[in-house]
């Protein structure tokens, strides 16, 4: 574990010059109301439910948006309209008219906005997990189909439990072999990682973008190339980069991608995810979940399944419409924000809440379980102190809402359209407070 | 096919009285507006949007809530509700408060109100696809641990095409066999046609309760037990029954079933589906889609899957829980009016249907393919004519809305709690009045 502190311990309540705390070149000062004064994006709080400060319920900082993002302050209008108008008025008539389309119109929006990727490669649909199956799964048939000597996935003991759980049962089914990663814990996977461990028989190459913990943001597009340069597929796992973090899957060359859409894509509790496939692979592969709407012609009461061509061949059941509609809302905020904005802020905020931790959280034990370098870092940090599981549960009690990941980690996350300086200092300052009175 | 007419065909507009039309014994008359003042349900039309009538986008008679019920009227100001509350204020920390169990908790609900099952054996997850395949699945893979022989899963060519190429995704991957009954059309699967399917080899049965195409209701109980005597397991497909017709898994001893919630409960476009799994089954099945939600521990961050014990086991990714929203709010409304009212009202409805196409529009040709005694027919009629396609067409364009179904089957789906006789009546009018212009 690398320290948060990058200077001395000092005083919590005294004045520090940004150099005396050694502050990174891209953060001006350690001054909250002078950072929200400056932020380009800070119009965009009022577009969430609560955002930005105390809100009706006392939540003084919300540091958890990449467990579940804020609300869209008209969200509630928008569902009332999609009930009555689409839903209520169009009735079946609808599905005609629209919604057999929007997996994949809103999976291309999604593209477009922020997964740096062309038109009829994206589809919204299912959990995160079901997706992440689906795509493993065709991924690691079709590598077997042409040499069937391909039968080992590769992950990593860092990645989401809900991927390692998936690609073992995957595995066990298929028999398959895993290849375990063990990467550096408060980093994440590099390319190396990675080339040490392919061979002719690697199939798949399942890893998360931005680490769930530690929030380091792997070499996509380097990874992506040495996964191609062993013959074998890469499935990126998204769920903390999009929506934060540019992504270019097109241009990286990406096989294969998933990602949750209930994080910094604000899409409410159990929202549909999305799955990637690239044009040039979708006709090759094949996921096991035959449903009829992933048939070529849903409607036709076939007598047997014939996957339709290109990206739908990846639905599955029924498209979940009224899902949907707080992700297809959020995505349109986040093309008016602009991606390369969200990212600059994004960074902004990570690196004054590692520079408050030095200087305030540092004192007390507290350490940074995050790169220190913001090139590397998505956008949350991970702070590890043994007594975290109870500060986290007393941080609760006084409104302020950061994430605990056994074994004593707290998670900052930071949605940079909806949190403010002012909010991420009251909640570091509220740390600070709970670990004084335990101390 | 059997005609819908039970008497000479008469003028369309002449009057009939009841006996002459051969009326069932249970539908007094052929008076809508007398039925609609009898019906001790008619009170409920008022809590759906648009119901019983023409409303605000010039529907007439929407006969298609057998595809997607109408929205509860306050739905929109319930969801306004949950984004602004449990969502906007309480945010992450509802996964606490009450959203991890609320899978379990509305299925358990969905059991005792619709499923006749008691708690513990119900939860609401993914779509009806996924959810099939995660149980054909699961039961397939325990009986071929069991007995190796025992590689057949037996389904009926009039099943619904999903549960059809799911099961031909499943044979195809599993090494399974595929044993197809060929169910009379107009009625569908009877213990006879299963007893003749079964064998040593036979793993898994998969059936719709509810004919989606006829209406016929397979009698699940003997079914069941048929299969059980050939010590497989069985599947319940209950789209089309449930919220509509009567259940009892639990006297039923079924083994595994699955539904859709956007039908007779309302739940949405896309609305997650519910999977049953009878209690004394549950830990000997292991779903292939093994993700974080339905392990033992999901926050423990732990290294390798252990699955849940008890119907948990059976979930996979982030619940829906946004998305349940709808279907929570209608279980309560179905419970208010209790499952023998809508039961009751709906064989009046049917009755009605199937008495006044042989009175309208059987002199056009048309044919009644669902059973014409209502004790085995769910909660629509399927009505047959070469012309079909072009008359679903005409018909939507005038505000009435029926479903077609290929070859030339109009489909016409009766939600008991919003569907009121004089808007069947005019539908079924519209019908004929169509067809005399087509003629």
């Amino acid at each position: 574990m690398t320290s948060a502190s990058t200077s001395t311990p000092r005083a919590h309540d005294g004045a520090a010059s940004p150099a005396a705390v050694g502050l990174p070149p891209a953060l001006p000062s350690l001054d909250a109301a002078a950072l929200d004064a400056a932020d380009p994006l800070a119009r965009f709080r009022d577009r969430f439910l609560g955002a930005g400060g105390p809100d009706g319920d006392g939540v003084i900082a919300y540091l958890d948006g990449n467990s579940l993002g804020r609300p869209l302050a008209d969200l509630g209008e928008r569902l009332a309209e999609f009930t009555a108008g689409p839903w209520g008025n169009r009735l079946i008539r609808a599905w005609d008219e629209r919604w057999m389309d929007e997996p994949v119109r809103l999976g291309d929006r999604l593209a477009e906005v922020v997964l740096g990727a062309g038109p009829g490669q994206t589809v919204v649909a299912d959990s995160t997990s079901v997706m992440i199956y689906k795509l493993v799964r065709a991924a690691l048939d079709a590598q077997g189909r042409s040499d069937a000597r391909r039968d080992e996935i590769v992950i990593d003991r860092g990645n989401f439990p809900t991927d390692r759980f998936l690609v073992e049962g995957i595995a066990a089914e298929r028999g398959a072999t895993i290849r375990w990663i063990e990467p550096d814990p408060t980093t994440g996977v590099t390319p190396a990682d990675v080339e040490a461990a392919l061979s002719p028989r690697t199939a798949v190459v399942l890893l998360s973008h931005v680490a769930y913990r530690s929030g380091f943001i792997a070499d996509a597009a380097a990874i992506t190339d040495a996964v191609h340069r062993a013959g074998a597929l890469v499935v990126w796992d998204l769920c903390h980069s999009a929506g934060s973090v540019p992504l270019e899957l097109d241009a990286w060359g990406v096989d294969l991608a998933v990602g949750c859409t209930y994080k910094y894509l604000n899409g409410g509790p159990g929202s549909p995810a999305f799955g990637y496939v690239r044009a040039g692979l979708q006709d090759r592969l094949l996921q096991p979940i035959w449903g009829w709407m992933g048939a070529a012609d849903p409607f036709g009461m076939t007598e047997s399944y014939t996957p339709a061509s290109g990206i739908r061949r990846f639905i599955t059941g029924t498209p979940p419409i009224l899902a949907m509609q707080p992700l297809a809302a959020m995505v349109e905020v986040i093309a008016e924000a602009g991606m390369d904005a969200i990212r600059a802020k994004s960074v902004l905020l990570t690196e004054f809440a590692a520079a408050l931790a030095g200087r305030l959280l540092a004192p007390y034990g507290v350490e940074l379980a995050s790169p220190s370098d913001p090139a590397v870092r998505g956008s949350h940090i991970t702070l590890n102190h043994p007594r975290f599981r109870e500060v986290t549960a007393a941080l609760w009690e006084r409104g302020v809402i950061p994430d605990f990941r056994p074994p004593h980690g707290l998670r900052i996350g930071l949605s940079p359209l909806s949190t403010s300086f002012a909010e991420l200092q009251a909640g570091i300052e509220a740390i600070r407070d709970v670990l004084a009175e335990l101390a």
